[in-house]
């Protein structure tokens, strides 16, 4: 089984303790992140090769990043070091009871956010690859990291390397560079095997609403759309989340194939949530390893879920759970202390 | 607008860290608290220009009170210290479960309980004042003290600043040096034009009992026998607190006026709470914002529960969020992650 | 009225801080525990004699364990220190949400595990004694401190002190040595005044199926066999526990007498659970000191769950509530500060 | 051999963590101390038998210190609890390079300094001990607490058991209530087998100048003098220091009979202190272990200076250090780890 | 006494714990700076009504670095917020033995380096202000933020405000964006009434090289031909450090003026050192208290020395101690516990 | 340049924080170590193509020791997990002032003690390598680990590969299994290019004296008498350390060859250390890289010397410097904060 390879930034998140205000105390903690990054480290915990293509700060806050996805088994030489470059931030406050968890970006001008197409040479990057992964976060950065990612996208294609995109729409982020996300986005769903969205990331490619009643017809008919409008598509997954209060929240999934395949997984009440960051790339992880591991429809999105729901008790970006942590999970609802 | 003026003890809180019992790991965690500095710093967050005056240890921890003050923006410079006194304090296990939190009090002789009327000079410090807010917390510490409560509220009176007073009656306190608690709240009650105060602080004031079989119906009762008793009071406000664990509350509301406009805001549920001391000083801040912005009733007193509900997910005494804080609560009920 | 002697091994837990992975940051917290130390100290805080009978390593880390029983009032002076020896430990990654916790050992050939019957003079160390309290995990850990186990309850019963024993049946320990978990723990329960079983006990140690559809019938059904087979036998308890969630369990309890007393206290919810290990010894501990005070049956096994479901608020085996922090959990179903 | 009795109040240090200044950061750091009691904690810690008499808060804080002192092996059940009276604190700012550590005293008004001589029934607390050891802190506290000192060096000595005094003088706890500081510690010196004590101390209690040139001469012409005012005295000792930085002290020791007996410890290089409170505590108790050994007057000093230099390396006020590890520092200057 | 106005970058510094490297463990710990804040909070804890003006980042982060002043009792009303700028910030790798302090600057297109001579409104900023202190750091930052300074030093001089001019000349920043700094520097030289500048400023300034075989004299010749290039200058004054090792350093300094007065500070050795960060700018507002206090020469700089050696026993870029804690230093030096 | 092979235990230290006594207060700071491991890392770090080989327990301790070394950029696929198996532990009280530090072992029974020969594919585990390392802890281990050791010694000898061996005696690990040390280490000094010893490994391993009056004179002798006996040996490197205090020791270093080179580095005075522990590994990992990079004698040994004195400044038992951060100390004594 061949190697996955992940395009996108790596971030460092620095974030209040326990639930203060960012702040409150003087003091920071410290994870690394990134969308493609915690999709890359699942998939290595999962148990596959996987292999990070970026650009960091040549400094001590670049080596953290790549430190941190070699110590989950991730290969780092693909990731280059800009010696002149910053890293990108973002400081987090984690909410509780009715407050909301808040983010503040410090992510512009970085060193990925300013990297070109021509940094990175993909023949060489995606020898011996079987998956690409990328998501709508990188082309959102700006113009030459949206040309990279669009050049990802082709040669994995031009290679026979299947794509996976997590669509991750961020309309701030278009906006701060006046980008033309529906084209850009339009040309990478265009590539991808399997895409992580919601009816609202086709809503935005296609320029079409989806108005059922309910948001599980919404997505179905979304699919429907996206699997016309393009064909090397075959797969199409998403969560559907429910925020009861900030530490409680109910999440479904729904795995759709262009054969007509439809799978759905049994709601998770999420309670006593502990880190929701990271929850969409675990489950978007989880539905790869499922399609890479060649589960049956129904395994994959219940897996999926499985996965995604684990990262909510887990502190940092990364869900660095086995499949055995999951599997055990689907296979008993029982929460006592395993000894 | 002219100024707001709160005044009252500012108390040191030595907190167990996280849910530890008292001293089981040799550490604990300081806030700033004390009723009417909760308030105060509230109030200073909406916007406001607020005064405190008190007095503290002059010693290290006296200072570190006032400069938390002042970095919530609090104009301390009303604050006498005094070299031989001490500061109050509190220590705080914080409880879980169905184990209650407790206080165990170290605030006898404090500076501010030893200091006296002739300490503070009325005129000079309501200057450009508003409002003046004072709670039943103070009078309870001792007879100089008490004195010196009655002659701001007179002062604030014969100056034209109105009054703000929350009940906050306890009869440990007022054991203590056997005050007369029922004649001095009296005069509070009678000198205030806004009163956050419980059916129980009027039954105590007017000797008078209510019982009717809801909580509101006693409240709505009470308010009626104190318009009808203090010709000057204009509103009183309370909340509703029903404790499921001791993470768990359901927190309603209610503001009533003496012509008879009658405000309830809708129960808040409050799961997985952080810290509810101060819930009662934030809602009170929330209300004091509502009267002082011109909100109308309904929106007062929905502003002033939402003020209290997200002081429950903050650890400390105070309150530090913003009006727009508040108000991005109000407006949806979704607790997703705010980027 | 006597002293109570507990004799079983001390563990050092090294626990992940809040709910991180094992070793996600670099840091354990360390808490002593123990089925029968956790037995011995809730019974010193309720206000009881109690003395620890086992073998320490040595060392800092002996030193240690027997420290935090002295802090608690236990009698260490009856314990061993084995200069060669090494303590037991566990790890502990404290679950959420859906992710359960787990311990993994590190106790085999410990100072304990290796001691012999020759190394404890029981008519010395039961001098004074009113109650032993031994538990199934003693005999599960080798050979020689099974017979150790034995000895100790056969030297009570020889000594007319009697005897409490906790089932704890643990399959793992048993299978590594291949002992006769059966017969050990027939002639254990043989010598007992009081059994704090399940039904799963009682099964392994009779060889019998109670396949009731309800659990308390089963329970019922188990200590009815179990009052026939041991004629010492007086008394037995037991909780029922329903894990809806890692942080939301519910909890009852039964105490059954051979003089046909029936006791079942009402379920409790625990919600927003801070620590759930040592439990069912808190629970234990609170039996004990029911029937040591002479409580009725219904008081003891109110007790009982109440000590038990305090337990599961407090960081660390131990649970050091005193009787008082019972009974006001048990007088008031109120969670509010306590001032 | 009989037991140590230690008299005198039990402290509850709150230091800022680090060299931080305090309440920079909002934490505190707590430790339990007290001038006797850290000679409490170093007798047990060498082995013997040792047991407290003072009066505590009747709360959380007051436990915290008992179970401190139970967890070193010091008998605490002599201790009194006042339910309403108050702990002692202290606040620590640890100083570092040219800023000298300092303390902020709370302890006014404390359950101890408010114990009267009936509160102890010295015949009973005496029973079985061959020693009482207090200080010249006990009776600077106040007028009733200087009087129950004085009842228990008189008991002390009507019951033949011996005295330990640590002169410990403290010029702005006298003053705070107009004590006859002369007086007082005069008679108790009188009683004293054993004082600890600089020729500073015996200069305010003879109302005698000793002012040689160089400080060792000026400490053996005030012993000269002590020994000639105090039939029943034997043993002076006392430590001499010289405090290069904060963090480098110079430190020797000295130790006179009234036999004409002079010991002198060559002085100790203690660079990169951790924590210098205690050291003389840690002397004294040292020191006594010598004569309670009876060790030679050379082995006492030097045994009673290795104890002192080892307390700068530990923080805290205890000096938890063993015989053993003493006799070690004495034994080689080798300061490499040991594995 | 008139104000004085502080101008320039507020930075956060995110340092490692301890002597820690960088993310060795994942926490940071936060610390406001900047070379002018700095000053402005040593001045404003001298005594002395102090403003800063700067430009923030409107976010959580810059809210923070205004409360850090305000805590301090310096006034930040002058201060911009720039709500899409961000802060500069600055990541600490304290050093220890023979391994250096590192510093990774993170500052480019902070909001303060975007910041205009159009965004300051001088005539209102410096009312009632007797002096302005500015570094080199601001102009080194950008050609914007250059002029906005040079406007400052202007506005000064021309509503008759003496400037106070620290050289700090970082020749890394000025290369960034090629700025001509001699230029720039000598009409901010000319200016000012007192420079902290070093030898190696002027030499940078007058284009002039100082090669006298002693510092001393480098220094004296320097202020020599300052005095004779700038007419408005009064006083010259600078330190002289020799790094023995990372925690321990050798500190003179000198304070040279216009009228001939030569006045020179009695070397510290500083050892031990626990944050040498900030220690420049604690000597300059010690220097400042002792032009605005009217001490002669020697004891200002023997305060300002004094200042800056206890920066360097404090974590922090901030010297937050008072007027009376400086002279304490300088009237005695012993190291104990000040009790 | 050939991969370097590293052979040895990983070991985790549980230590206490700061300069606390183990366990004072209940937490522990965890890192990953042991002798050939710290080469390992420091090598990686350098530049070198590193790869381990060893056996760990197959549980979340394991994976955390193999997470730390791929962090560092060690290739872990060449370690086994051993299910069953423990990992070894060590205990660390770190000294102060003349404390000295202190390690209780609790590494018995290990996963890696219990391997074997058999276990290790050497002529797979050396593909590709120039060098192997080795050290003298592993054989001292037990009778298995030792023939395992012997094995992988001449495996590499077959095979090519060039072999440091560094002596590490410890006769306490030896007396545990009472195995011959002389004869084994002999054989495997036999097998060495390359040792790291002192003249004490030589006196053991030949049996004979080196009484000459200078440390340094004695290590000539010995290593004179090793060239004689081992003809395949070129190198011996070894440090002299002075403990002047706990946080003060003087390191010079030696490097000899078989061809008469001889090479001193001057001796380095390292005050206020932080971390000792690895010192000499990291001495040994600047020697290798000296030989590795063909450095002169000179270089190489002050390169040693200058690598395992900065590892006396960081935290924990890894080296983790680049070569620019050696040869930078090495460029300049200075010790001022790096910008």
């Amino acid at each position: 089984m061949g190697r996955i390879v992940c395009f996108g930034e790596l971030l460092l998140r620095l974030g209040a303790p326990g639930r203060e205000l960012l702040l409150q105390s003087p003091q920071l903690q410290v994870h690394v992140g990134g969308a493609e990054a915690n999709v890359a480290v699942s998939l290595s915990r999962f148990g596959h090769d996987v292999a990070m293509v970026s650009t960091v700060a040549g400094n001590a806050l670049g080596a953290h990043a790549l430190a941190e996805l070699r110590r989950h088994g991730v290969d780092t030489r693909g990731v280059r070091e800009d010696a002149e470059g910053r890293m990108g931030l973002y400081f987090l406050t984690t909410g509780a009871v009715q407050r909301a968890s808040e983010v503040v970006y410090d992510r512009a001008d970085s060193a990925f956010a300013n990297s070109t197409a021509a940094d990175y040479d993909w023949p060489a990057l995606l020898q011996g690859a079987q998956w690409l992964h990328l998501s709508g976060v990188s082309p959102a950065l700006g113009p030459d990291v949206a040309q990279a990612t669009l050049a990802a996208a082709r040669a994995a294609r031009a290679l026979g390397v299947r794509v996976s995109f997590d669509g991750n729409f961020r309309p701030k982020l278009w906006q701060r560079w006046g980008g033309d996300a529906q084209a850009i986005l339009h040309e990478l769903f265009a590539q991808a095997d399997l895409v992580l969205a919601d009816y609202r990331d086709i809503e935005v490619i296609l320029g079409q609403r989806f108005e059922q009643a309910d948001v599980v017809a919404r997505v179905e008919a979304a699919a429907a759309a996206a699997f016309d409008a393009f064909p090397q598509l075959q797969w199409l997954a998403c969560t559907q989340r429910q925020t009861l209060s900030v530490d409680h929240h109910a999440l479904g999934a729904l795995l759709l194939g262009r054969d007509g395949t439809r799978a759905q997984a049994p709601v998770r009440q999420l309670q006593g949530i502990v880190d929701r960051i990271g929850g969409g790339d675990a489950f978007a992880a989880g539905i790869l390893h499922g399609i890479l591991s060649a589960f049956d429809a129904d395994a994959t999105v219940r897996f999926g879920l499985a996965a995604g729901g684990l990262k909510h008790s887990i502190p940092g970006d990364f869900n660095p759970v086995s499949e055995a942590d999951v599997l055990a999970l689907m296979g008993e609802e029982r929460f006592d202390v395993r000894r």
